[in-house]
């Protein structure tokens, strides 16, 4: 390794997730000589600011992707599945955010502080979770651990910023019309209105499924997370409220072995990563905005469901952007640092 | 019975719901010869439109609650507490929106279309369910007759007018300061900002309970209405979301039979008030805003849940100012009448 530091890439720097990226890098003092922001052609030659210097986005070329030493990935499946390769083919170690590898099989899933061992392993690629699975297995791993999940069922309020910046946009200038007493902006980048309004649909139905393509992640990375099959049951909800920054989930666990409200706050109030914020009569619970900015995932309303044993009803709520994404990838980028797991220290 | 229709008061008709139910009586023809106006000292006086007619606010006083058949209430509790019996001794019949009379025993509790024939017991005072439980009862009643309740787990993403008027004006002026990029108007209804946030908070916490009054009511008020004990388990989480009108919910529930996603549709499609909405694939599914001002409640995204026997998983949606309370009064009252039911028709 050259110098005092790495040379790092963000690729997707200029939408919701990679400006959060650039932000936490600078924010946490990540060891970077230099940092190179790469986006579309379209976006090619902007100046972005990353601390006191001035980043020009760069376009994905052969020459661009050359000698850099870990990538922070983050912008559309498609894209992530064409260069996320080349990266590594040109030496660097990609931390991707999108859901185009996580399920390959010889791509770990890390969430940092439950799983960070898994990164070990990789060829290359280690994969972000999905943020509505993120800021759940803060919470539900370390239960897992303790007492073993048995099934659980979860409902999700998902904030607009986990589409990215146009729904960002879509949900602002519908508000807007809409406190006016004007005719909102016909929907573009959601099937519906979503200013004021509530939907059972985050992300598409893929050929015929009942189930959401994000309530299949939710299912599907959770178990590769916890390294468990069926054993562990999940029934996954979610839904998409006007909400611009945090996802809240509302949750319903069986555990195997009885956990009492009392004993899963002082396990999760020492878990990495989590807040326990419950004192419910006194307003204190998480809800969703007041979780933008953190990189903490807060958790409150622990209490039991009398209509079943071993039961236990909470509610989480994180900023979908940090530990959802951003915070999450930068995490897993320090430990493959932090251990000489890069490619290019082995 | 004078003349060719009733003598019908209505009290908190200035309030979100009072107005709603005013709306509907006149959309509905309900067979008024009159109807009286009543509020707070504060509004007496006031001047509202009732179609054709003008309508003076009164004040609840011993002289202005005489002579009147039926009464649709829906102040505040501690009014209903009060004046709800003394029109029952002034003769009159009273559907009350309240939560106060609700658990009575000799108080039917009654969602017109699932259990009409309770209401014949009442001794003056009938109450209408939380628009919580309300909406959910139009499609888990037909379920329960069908195949048997065992349990269910629900999560709510509730609309502002809920709350009243207070509360529609809170979220416009925190969205409307928020969206000019200024400091919102701090929180007065709510504990917390409820502009683009969820609060996992409906109602209070009542002597250090850790379940809300709102979550208490909702396990409560569904076993009275169904006439079932614990052998059904319910559990429940109810979350305000930054939405007008419009309650959402979604639900996972065992049945005792089983009950596949295609039969579910066809009852649903057969009941009463319900309409399916599940082409999930095409934008088919409930949205909170899509059922303002409609009178049904609808139900989408019914699909089993992998994880157990028995169980399917589905989000519905339903306009808490009308069927979860206006139209629900309104359709109570015009059973009384049709059969015979009211205290001076006995």
């Amino acid at each position: 390794m050259a110098g005092y530091g790495y040379r790092l890439g963000v690729m997707g720097a200029t939408g919701a997730v990679g400006t959060t990226i650039l932000a936490l890098l600078h924010e946490r003092g990540f060891p970077a000589r230099e940092v190179v922001a790469y986006a579309s052609e379209r976006s090619a030659g902007k100046e972005l600011e990353w601390g006191e210097q001035t980043l020009i986005v760069q376009p994905l070329n052969a020459e661009t992707i050359q000698g850099v030493d870990v990538v922070l990935s983050s912008p559309g499946g498609a894209v992530s599945s064409e260069w996320s390769p080349r990266f590594v083919e040109a030496g660097a170690t990609v931390v991707d955010n999108t859901s185009f590898w996580r399920m390959y099989e010889d791509v770990p899933l890390v969430v940092a502080g439950v799983n960070d061992e898994a990164a070990e392993a990789h060829k290359g690629i280690v994969a972000n979770p999905n943020c509505t699975t993120m800021v759940m297995m803060m919470a539900l791993a370390p239960i897992h651990r303790a007492v073993g999940l048995e099934r659980f069922v979860m409902s999700s309020y998902q904030a607009v910023s986990g589409t990215g910046q146009k729904a960002i946009e879509e949900l602002r200038a519908q508000a807007k019309a809409i406190l006016a007493g004007d005719q909102p902006p016909a929907p573009a980048v959601y099937p519906h209105q979503i200013a004021f309004n509530v939907m059972p649909q985050v992300e598409s139905f893929k050929d015929g499924d009942d189930y959401t393509t994000e309530e299949r992640k939710v299912m599907a990375e959770t178990r590769k997370i916890l390294g468990v099959g069926e054993e562990v049951g999940i029934s996954a909800t979610c839904a998409r409220v006007p909400v611009f920054v945090g996802h809240s989930e509302s949750i319903n666990l069986q555990t195997r072995e009885d956990l009492s409200p009392e004993d899963c706050r002082t396990l999760l109030d020492g878990a990495v990563g989590v807040q326990v914020l419950d004192d419910p009569a006194a307003g204190g619970y998480p809800t969703s905005i007041q979780t933008a900015g953190q990189d903490e995932v807060f958790v409150g309303r622990i209490r039991r469901d009398p209509s079943q044993d071993r039961t236990l009803n909470l509610w989480l709520s994180g900023d979908n952007l940090r530990k959802g994404a951003a915070t999450n990838a930068v995490q897993v980028a320090e430990i493959l640092v932090d251990r000489g797991w890069l490619l290019n220290q082995r």
